[in-house]
């Protein structure tokens, strides 16, 4: 039997909740099994940028990492914020260990190709791009990897790159090896049946559910990009996959029940 | 026979002069032994904190680390400047790894005490502050730690240490294991008899020579930290101890002889 391995992603609005995010993290410190933290970015980047005169790029409505903004991004989530948490979590006596993808080539990525619209410093990825193997030894070694949404092209360049994804792809990639459960941690109960009642929670989607509740118009635009990413996580054999809250994460480590399951 | 590894240090002038750095990080790319870079910081942090109007305050001509400057020097020092000469290194084939302190809980340090002076977010560390075992772990895997100078106390907070000190610390540490050699990289041929005379490089500097020359007065104000931290090692069983020109890490690792060498 595979050893079992939570990924875990928190985003942006936990980061910038000093309370909220010491709770989080108390709760992970707390996880008996194997564990990965992935985190996003937060409004800190946003702000330096406003503070610094860069501008936010926006074309056809999607936004563009140029240099400026990358230099932003680089210093802010692989530094800032992610030496941050480490160091918190090392006060909870976490054996936590930061990297961007950069680091020991743990995320190549592509830069993002596209016909009409170039995005600047904006890397994809896939499952391959993840050095599993590098992983997998330093989790043996009993330490606990906090991932930065910062990866790189081995070219020299480093990319921006959505942290949902990168939560996903590491999952796809170590699931060969260990018994994976991703959890995308937001501030929602679960996917909502209706936005406006925190109990209408949507206990399993599959991916003929997500695919009727798309067309039907049902489900708030910002939580369609993850849950893209949690479904090419269970299509890509990661062993389970959830939308939980982010209070939630010890209650959902011991009563495997809160959230919305992400099923094929 | 124990294993060769250098610990090399490099500055700030380095970090700010892109064409300067590149070729520095090729010969040290080229380097077939074990190896360990740690870095200073550079202008970076100075504009970014004029920039945001974050003064920096000194108290009896020393420096002072309040918390706005600490999060400015770990975004740059650990975020920017780090992640971007791990992406180099990446694409020289250079299997290298970036760290904080508090990664893995790496290099772990005090708040310095002061009877007089509050230097702020200032960590202190000694020999025993760094996590060695883990440190031989990463290099066994053939993997080539790349430091930041930004160093923690396991009780969540982060900390600015010298990066001068940080080398030769490391390089105390890891004697036990290995062959040290720490070279000290900067603009000068070594240290100058004559500051006016680029040629007058001292060869060898024992403990009482540089006490004789600190006392006649000889030594520029801004080596003197960094020969105390170059003895320190020395008479801490550190192998070699050099001061050597960035332009020269080449010439030193296969002739042997450029520079000052720091003895007992």
């Amino acid at each position: 039997m595979k050893e079992k391995l939570y990924i875990i992603k928190i985003g942006g609005a936990l980061i910038d909740d000093e309370e909220l995010l010491n709770e989080f993290l108390e709760q992970f410190s707390d996880i008996k099994e194997k564990k990965i933290l992935v985190h996003g970015g937060g409004k800190l980047a946003t702000i330096l940028a406003d503070k610094l005169g860069v501008e936010q790029k926006m074309v056809n409505g999607r936004r563009i990492t140029d240099k400026d903004t990358l230099d932003i991004v680089a210093m802010v989530y692989a530094g800032g914020i992610n030496k941050n948490i480490v160091a918190k979590l090392q006060q909870k006596k976490c054996k936590a260990i930061g990297f961007s993808g950069a680091d020991a080539n743990l995320i190549k990525a592509k830069k993002r190709e596209h016909a009409e619209i170039d995005f600047g410093f904006v890397g994809d990825i896939e499952k391959k791009s993840v050095n599993r193997k590098l992983i997998s030894k330093l989790i043996k070694l009993k330490l606990v990897p906090v991932f930065s949404a910062i990866t790189h092209d081995k070219k020299g360049n480093l990319f921006n790159t959505n942290a949902d994804t990168i939560a996903s792809v590491i999952a796809q990639a170590l699931s060969s090896k260990y018994d994976v459960e991703l959890l995308y941690c937001f501030d929602k109960s679960g996917v909502l049946e209706d936005v406006e009642n925190p109990e209408s929670v949507i206990k399993n989607i599959s991916e003929e559910e997500f695919s009727f509740l798309k067309e039907e118009g049902k489900l708030h635009k910002g939580i369609l990009p993850k849950l893209e990413n949690a479904l090419g996580a269970v299509k890509n054999k990661v062993n389970k996959v959830f939308l939980i809250k982010e209070t939630e994460l010890k209650n959902h480590i011991e009563n495997h029940h809160a959230g919305t399951e992400i099923c094929l």
